[in-house]
C-alpha cells in the first residue's frame, strides 16, 4: 500500500509510490568515460591562462602566485550591487530594483576535475572561500538572503563543465525561505527545541536513512524525500547561519561531502545534481529555531504537471532502500 | 537595470534579468515534422483497438459506440481509493495511507493529434470530461484536493505521445496550495475583493501582457511570470472551484486555449509544456477569495540550484515582450 509522508521541514507531502517503485539500481546510468573531458580547455573562460576572458578576481586563494580557487563576478549577473532596495507598489504590481550580487567560485584550475575527485584539503578550501565571501557580502547594503549553490551536469542547469559554484545575494527573503522559517519557529514554540537538531538526533537513532556520518556532519536521506536520492547534510552543532562554520567543520564537511558525492557517483553513474546551502536570512542569523544545512538534489526525474500544479511530489524511491544502496557501494577515491 | 517583481498570487519573487535577456524569438526551435508521428500506433495502449492493454473505462464519451474520449485508471497509480486518510504521527515522522485517485483522460482516438490541432468541439468535450469526473471524485471519501494536469513532450515529463491528461486526487491539501489560499484570504481581508478578479481587471486595462481575450476567459502572461512564456488563463466570472464551470464557459475555454496554445506552437516551435488547473480545495469550494484558473508552463529552461535553493527565479524574458511576440504570430488552425 502506498504511503504519503510529510516533510515537516518543508511542509510538503510526498507520495511514496509502491506501484511505481524502482529498485535503487534502476536509477543508475553507466559511468561516463572520464578521459572524454580534457584537463585544460583553451576555450574555457575558467581555465588558467584565460583569466582575461572573465571579470577580475573578487577573492582568490592563495593571495598571490598561481590561484587554486578564485571568485569572480558572473559575466551576465542577474543581480549587481548598484541601486537600492527601494520598492515600488502600484496596486497589485510590486517591484524593486534588483540590487544584490551574483558571483562565481571557480573551484579548481583543472577543467575536468569533478568535486568528489578533489582532495579533502581542496574541498575544505572551497568551503573556506564560501564562508569568507558570505561574510563579506552579508555586510553589503540591502542584502537579505545569500544562496550558495552548485549545478553539476546539463540536467542540473550547468552550462560550463569547468568545476564551479555560484553565490547569489538578494534584497528580499524568498517566500519559500520565509515559509520554512515560519515552520521552524512554530516547531520551536510547540516543542522548545530546534526541529533540525531533533531530526538529526532521531535519524541517527533510527539509522536506516543515514549515508555518511562523520565527526561534525551527518548525511542522510530525509524520511519524506521529495525526489529520489535527495540528501541532506546537517551540521551536528546548532548554528543557524552558514558563515559561523568553524575550521574543524570546514575540514569535516569536506570529508563528509566527498564520501557522500563519491557514493552517488559510483552508485548512480555520476548523476547530474544540484547542491545548495540553506542558511538563515542575514538579519536573523543567530536563532535557536533555524539550523543551516546543505541539500543535494540529484536530477533523476522530471517534475511534471502534478508537481508544478500542487507542489506535492510522487517519488518512485523508498528513502530507506536508497540509503542502504548508497551505503553498500565502494567509494572511488 | 534589472528589476525584481513579486507575484502576489504565489508570493514569490522573480529577477527579470536584463543582462541575460533574450529576444522572444530566441526561445523558439524549428517546428517538428508532423508526419513523423503515425495516426495510429499498434503498440500504444491508448490507441483504438488496444483498449484491453489498459484498465477499463471509468467514464467515456459517448456512452456507447466508438469512443471519442475515455477516462481510465492509471496503470501504475500513485494513489487509489483503498484505505482511509488515517494519519500516523510518531514524533517528527508523519505519514498517512495514500488514498485518492490517479486517472488518465485519453483525449482523442488519434495518436498524433496534438491538443491545439483538435477542433473547438473536441477540446470543449475534454473540459466536459474533466468537469464530470471532478464532480464524481469530489464526493469520494477523504478527498481534499483534485489536480488536473497535462504533460506535453519529454521535457514536460510526458512518457507517452498519445494525447492525454491526468487527474490526481489527494487526501491532503498540498502545502503550496494552502499557502496560496492564505495569500488570497489575506488580500481579500485587506481589500474586500478577490485578488484574481482584480488582477484580471488590471491586466485587461493595461493590455500589454494579454495574449487571447475571448468572451469568458482571458489568457495573459503574469506581470511576475516565474519562467519565460508562463501563461495564466482566468475565467471572467468569479468561481472558486473548477467544477462550477458552465456550458458556455466550456465552449469558450476551448476557443481560448486552442488560440493560446496555437500561438505558442507557432511562435516557439511546438514547445514542451505542462498545464494545470488550479481549483480551490474541495471542502472550500464556494469562497469569495479564491478563483480557479488554468496555468500553462512551457519548459524552455532548467530550474537549477538557485531556484531549488530559494524558490525564487531568474527569468531571461520580459513578460511584456513575450506577450507581444505571441500576439504577433499567425495561428495555425
Amino acid at each position: 500500500m502506498p504511503e504519503i509522508r510529510q516533510n515537516i521541514i518543508t511542509g510538503e507531502w510526498v507520495v511514496i509510490s509502491t506501484e511505481r517503485a524502482k529498485r535503487p539500481s534502476q536509477f543508475a546510468r553507466p559511468l561516463p568515460d572520464a578521459s572524454a573531458i580534457p584537463v585544460h580547455d583553451s576555450n574555457c573562460p575558467f581555465c588558467p591562462g584565460n583569466e582575461a576572458l572573465s571579470p577580475g578576481d573578487i577573492l582568490r586563494h592563495p593571495l598571490s602566485g598561481t590561484w587554486e580557487q578564485r571568485i569572480i563576478s558572473n559575466k551576465f549577473p542577474a543581480l549587481t550591487n548598484v541601486g537600492s532596495a527601494q520598492r515600488t507598489i502600484n496596486g497589485i504590481y510590486r517591484s524593486m530594483e534588483a540590487t544584490g550580487a551574483h558571483e562565481v567560485l571557480i573551484e579548481h584550475p583543472r577543467h575536468d576535475l569533478i568535486l568528489n575527485k578533489m582532495s579533502i584539503h581542496e574541498i575544505s578550501d572551497i568551503f573556506r572561500m564560501y564562508r569568507d565571501r558570505y561574510r563579506q557580502i552579508r555586510h553589503q547594503q540591502y542584502i537579505e538572503s545569500i544562496i550558495i549553490f552548485r549545478n553539476h551536469g546539463l540536467r542540473a542547469g550547468a552550462s560550463l563543465v569547468h568545476p564551479h559554484s555560484q553565490i547569489v545575494a538578494t534584497p528580499v527573503t524568498p517566500f519559500q525561505v520565509r515559509m520554512r522559517m515560519e515552520l521552524a519557529i512554530r516547531y520551536y514554540d510547540d516543542h522548545g527545541e530546534c526541529l533540525f537538531c531533533r531530526t538529526l538526533h532521531d535519524e541517527l537513532v533510527d539509522g536506516r536513512r543515514i549515508i555518511t556520518d562523520t565527526e561534525h556532519f551527518t548525511a542522510f536521506i530525509p524520511y519524506a524525500a521529495l525526489s529520489p536520492f535527495h540528501i541532506w547534510i546537517f551540521p551536528k552543532r546548532h548554528v543557524s547561519s552558514f558563515d559561523d562554520i568553524n575550521s574543524n567543520e570546514m575540514s569535516d564537511i569536506a570529508v563528509n561531502l566527498k564520501a557522500t558525492l563519491g557514493r552517488l557517483y559510483t552508485a548512480l553513474g555520476n548523476p547530474d545534481y544540484n547542491f545548495t546551502i540553506r542558511s538563515s536570512p542575514v538579519r536573523d542569523s543567530r536563532s535557536e529555531y533555524f539550523h543551516w544545512y546543505l541539500a543535494i538534489v540529484p536530477r533523476l526525474n522530471t517534475a511534471a504537471g502534478f508537481e508544478l500544479g500542487s507542489g506535492m511530489f510522487i517519488s518512485s524511491a523508498l528513502p530507506e532502500e536508497s540509503a542502504a544502496f548508497l551505503r553498500s557501494v565502494e567509494i572511488e577515491v
